[in-house]
């Protein structure tokens, strides 16, 4: 059986385009429709009951456009609306963000020592150090908030000085001494992976859950038997349409994207 | 004629505590009315249209709790809806953060050359500069967007090392050679006045524009003869309730605050 409906893609802003971008790349048949609540954005510094209202008014948008899997593109939403979202779309697949890392993080037999950086919301959540005790007991899980990253990449500096000094600073922490790996637990955190590469002078593997959510995505519509064989059409919503947000969108998408605002509210 | 009403006062989040705080000082015996549109914050982001329809909402609930005044203690909202919010509320004084700061550097003969930062909106807007210009035009005035200064004071980074190296960075920036006051466009930053003016060695008088709105709320209540004589009781409300919010306002009015979180879609 296949299925040619788009695969919905949320987040509060743009940081969910890197995963969008990595599922494009191994799924490159499939069509995306991806919702940027960036009248919201961010998510980081929200409660978890207004991402929780905001995670449901965004999924039955994307059921009312027939999507046939929804990916929660975002930490922040991944930790505190996972079941909301599973609630209002009981019947097709849900992927969050943050289980194919810890899947990908407890197949490895010989780790020890594993370092976490995201917002202060995801990691004052506990989630990643949770659900990885949870399946590895032994393994010890070094959580950071860094909360700067993320506007700092929304403000669109990547790879300049003042990225490298944010950077350097929060890396240099005694409390990631010694880590084998480092999880980027936030979906914007790729678009600064070279310099936290080049921080640990490529000692360390990075693992970005952009990648490990795609092959996720791509196992899940094998098992379900819903791959895509038509032709391409991503679709990009916004609650809040912003030249930033469709420059970024741009930025990964290279094609002429078409951005249409709705209200959700 | 007394008036024992409130004045309403407004912003995103924490920024416009800074205004507040300035007013208490030079106003210890008038009540405020504190707004803080959490849920959406920050504004700099968002498009002018948005902007607008939440000033349109938050405007209606401080009518609806009988304010006295409105102060919009947030530049963006200032350059994008202080029309929108005169026309909801036309019997009653309206106060943005722009034109009190733009009078104070007129009001100087001998001023040559003023630098402008704040956000990215802000900034693009030319607001100042347009002002500035239409009654001085001999003015040499040199704006630039500093856009990671809010998300970092926001965050908590007021005197660190961090904070430091962004604003250096922002500060010798070319354009900003040779002025003689800089105003300080954006109500979060006097939280790291310090610094800039560590900066300068103290050389160069930073504009404020919390103090400046102060003063200019102080002659208006005169003007309109609505001082008020009764006890003093500030009140806090946001649209969405979040620790972090809390301690900020703290850190401004010591006594234990009441916050209290109301939906105003």
């Amino acid at each position: 059986m296949e299925n040619n409906q788009a695969i919905g893609v949320f987040d509060s802003g743009i940081g969910g385009l890197t995963v969008a971008n990595a599922i494009q790349k191994v799924l490159p048949q499939e069509s995306l429709l991806y919702f940027g609540d960036t009248r919201h954005l961010p998510y980081g510094e929200k409660s978890a009951l207004a991402i929780q209202e905001f995670a449901r008014r965004i999924s039955r948008f994307l059921l009312s456009k027939n999507c046939k899997m929804i990916v929660i593109a975002c930490n922040t939403a991944s930790s505190v609306a996972y079941e909301v979202v599973k609630e209002i779309a009981p019947n097709i697949p849900v992927i969050n963000v943050i289980d194919p890392v810890v899947k990908h993080i407890t197949s490895q037999a010989n780790l020890k020592k594993v370092g976490v950086i995201g917002t202060k919301g995801t990691i004052n959540s506990n989630i990643y150090s949770k659900k990885l005790l949870s399946i590895k007991p032994q393994l010890n899980v070094s959580s950071l908030a860094t909360p700067l990253l993320a506007p700092m990449i929304e403000e669109g500096f990547f790879s300049d000085k003042i990225s490298q000094t944010i950077i350097e600073n929060y890396l240099k922490d005694p409390q990631l001494k010694g880590i084998e790996q480092l999880v980027l637990a936030c979906t914007h955190y790729p678009l600064v992976q070279d310099i936290i590469a080049q921080f640990y002078q490529n000692d360390i593997e990075i693992i970005d859950s952009a990648s490990q959510v795609a092959k996720v995505v791509k196992s899940t519509l094998f098992e379900h038997n819903i791959i895509s064989t038509s032709a391409v059409n991503h679709q990009f919503f916004v609650s809040d349409y912003t030249q930033a947000f469709e420059k970024s969108a741009k930025y990964f998408f290279h094609d002429n994207i078409h951005l249409m605002e709705i209200s959700i509210t």
